[in-house]
């Protein structure tokens, strides 16, 4: 199952409310980030036992790049209601076909290295959701990172390890303690359970969330199902699934995980981008350490550039001169400029628009 | 008369050829650089003794920009024959009309900041032509600029000074020598003269351009015009009018100067225009000291920028962050980031699309 949501704003305005993260290839190949989720999951599942959750503004875009998924494994959320509500409606409607299914919930716009180590991480995690845990994929941090939250491992449990406890983003000194620590695993919200246990943990812990969405999965597919939906969609809680199961689970000793060394990353702002294909495997980059990614039409001709990551998704032409460690983006409604360092920061030109009203450039 | 032609490459991709420098405002004002040249010679030539020399590309915006010229004073080369040619044939067009008329050219694409001292100085200069010079403008050198070619000043002739000399572009020694020794002026193509005595000293010096100027000026506004233009233009002589006529003119002792101080600039590059424009007359800049030009529908939001040239042509959103003395261009065709240090060098970006065969982008 693929939640596919969310429309990253420190990627504006590549990334934008209309266009989000997971439509596009960040990486100049043809396909979008969802479809390279979907090939990357197809050693694992079948097409017709694979589930996109997204939003009803995107459902038309997620059904014509991914023709080969069957329309009743799309389910269109009528509004967004938090990650809790979406990966809870897909075990819903899951257990309903399959009551005792392993499931595993994986993001759209994510970016993997190594894919055969993946398959293999998520075949050993598998095991762990076989075994009545809920289990989450740890990535093996490379960096005091405090852009994630943590997972910190506890017993082992062969052939996974118990989680003892789920952390919030930290500041960069306990960024830096996890990291020596060892036993710490950034929560990259990769999760594989069995769909009854993670519905047991549901019931348990979000008893009015469960019935609603039991309530919602029954009309599924029926006659009744959009004017159930109408009725309790809207009225379902906005919460994460970390904070209304994961975290509750892991105080019950019943979450797992394993360690994941698969090249990953949420490409969360452009730095991250030009990091991610300064791999000489990605081959992007020029003599210059230059990272160009650009659409059909777009040209790109830089000068005297070193370092910069350079977006043209304009179908224009993007000149630089005599410029380093320098983002440009360009698209059909605006063009960004940006130190690279200050990446992380572009959420400022966002909420600069929001407080004007500039809603369109959103 | 104004000559109106060009496309200024180092304000690519701003001005291209077919959208030039002078049918631009630079300067966020609603009249373009042609416009304002012809309302700054308002004082001292009435509309319909005002002369437009320009390529056939844009005599159709030309026209629409200046209605109150007469369609009989819009010289429409068929061709770019340089300078010589362009101010040559409105000198014998105009010796048609008035054979002693005094004759002014100026270009279409520079900018003046105090016009009344503008005027001023050109009524000075008026003073030289009528005793026979061939006059020029000589600007008041504020630094070594190795841009600008420069004339040297010999003996006064009161209320003028004669030139000695004409010199090219120099190197930045040689630019620093003419700064110190106070005689040299920087030479901005602004020329004053009888009529006559500039066809007199053409002749002299240029017998073949004398005669094919002449032969399509005898044929101007008559049914033949077409027919002697298409015959004798494409022969003349390519030939700048400092180096055809100018040059042996002062040898001869006919060439005199003034001193211009009105805060003159040919807007050659993009930081250039920033330094016109931080003025506070200009009332443009930011209290980071960024200048924003845009045209209708353009928004541009900064953060934490400073010393900035932004030009947002392109009717989209411009936006930069963390950024210092950087120059971003947006037009519908294309987008231009460059240190502003280095807007000299935007030409390197012009002359490599030049060889990658993209003149759609030129």
């Amino acid at each position: 199952m693929i939640p596919a949501g969310g429309s990253g704003t420190r990627l504006w305005p590549l990334s934008r409310a209309a266009h989000p993260k997971f439509l596009h290839s960040l990486t100049g190949s043809p396909a979008s980030m969802l479809q390279a989720t979907v090939a990357r999951l197809a050693p694992l599942a079948s097409t017709d036992r694979t589930f996109i959750v997204t939003g009803s503004a995107h459902s038309a875009a997620v059904a014509r790049q991914l023709p080969e998924i069957p329309v009743e494994n799309l389910l269109i959320e009528p509004s967004p209601r938090d990650s809790c509500a979406a990966i809870g409606l897909a075990a819903a409607v899951i257990s309903r076909r399959d009551p005792t299914a392993i499931m595993g919930s994986f993001a759209a716009d994510h970016l993997v290295r190594d894919e055969a180590k993946f398959v293999e991480t998520i075949r050993l995690a598998r095991a762990g959701a076989e075994m009545g845990l809920l289990m989450t994929v740890g990535i093996a941090p490379t960096h005091p990172e405090t852009g994630y939250g943590y997972v910190q491992c506890g017993d082992p449990y062969p052939p996974v390890t118990k989680v003892r406890q789920f952390h919030e983003k930290p500041n960069l000194e306990y960024a830096e303690r996890y990291l020596a620590d060892g036993s710490f695993l950034w929560n990259a919200s990769m999760f594989l359970w069995r769909v009854d246990v993670f519905l047991g943990e549901l019931q348990r812990q979000q008893p009015e969330l469960y019935e609603g969405l039991s309530t919602v999965a029954d009309a599924w597919g029926t006659q009744t199902q959009d004017e159930v939906l109408g009725e309790v969609w809207p009225q379902l809680k906005r919460i994460s699934v970390d904070h209304a199961v994961m975290q509750g689970a892991a105080d019950a000793g019943m979450v797992g995980t394993v360690r994941g060394e698969f090249g990953w990353t949420d490409v969360g702002d452009f730095d991250a981008l030009g990091t991610v294909l300064e791999d000489p495997a990605c081959d992007v980059a020029d003599a210059n350490r230059n990272i160009v990614v650009k659409d059909a039409g777009a040209q790109v001709v830089l000068h005297d550039t070193r370092d910069a990551v350079v977006v043209a998704h304009g179908g224009r032409l993007v000149a630089a001169l005599g410029l380093q460690d320098v983002v440009v983006v360009d698209t059909p409604e605006a063009v960004l400029v940006c130190d690279r360092k200050r990446a992380q920061e572009i959420k400022l030109i966002v909420d600069d628009l929001k407080r004007r009203g500039e809603d369109g450039y959103l």
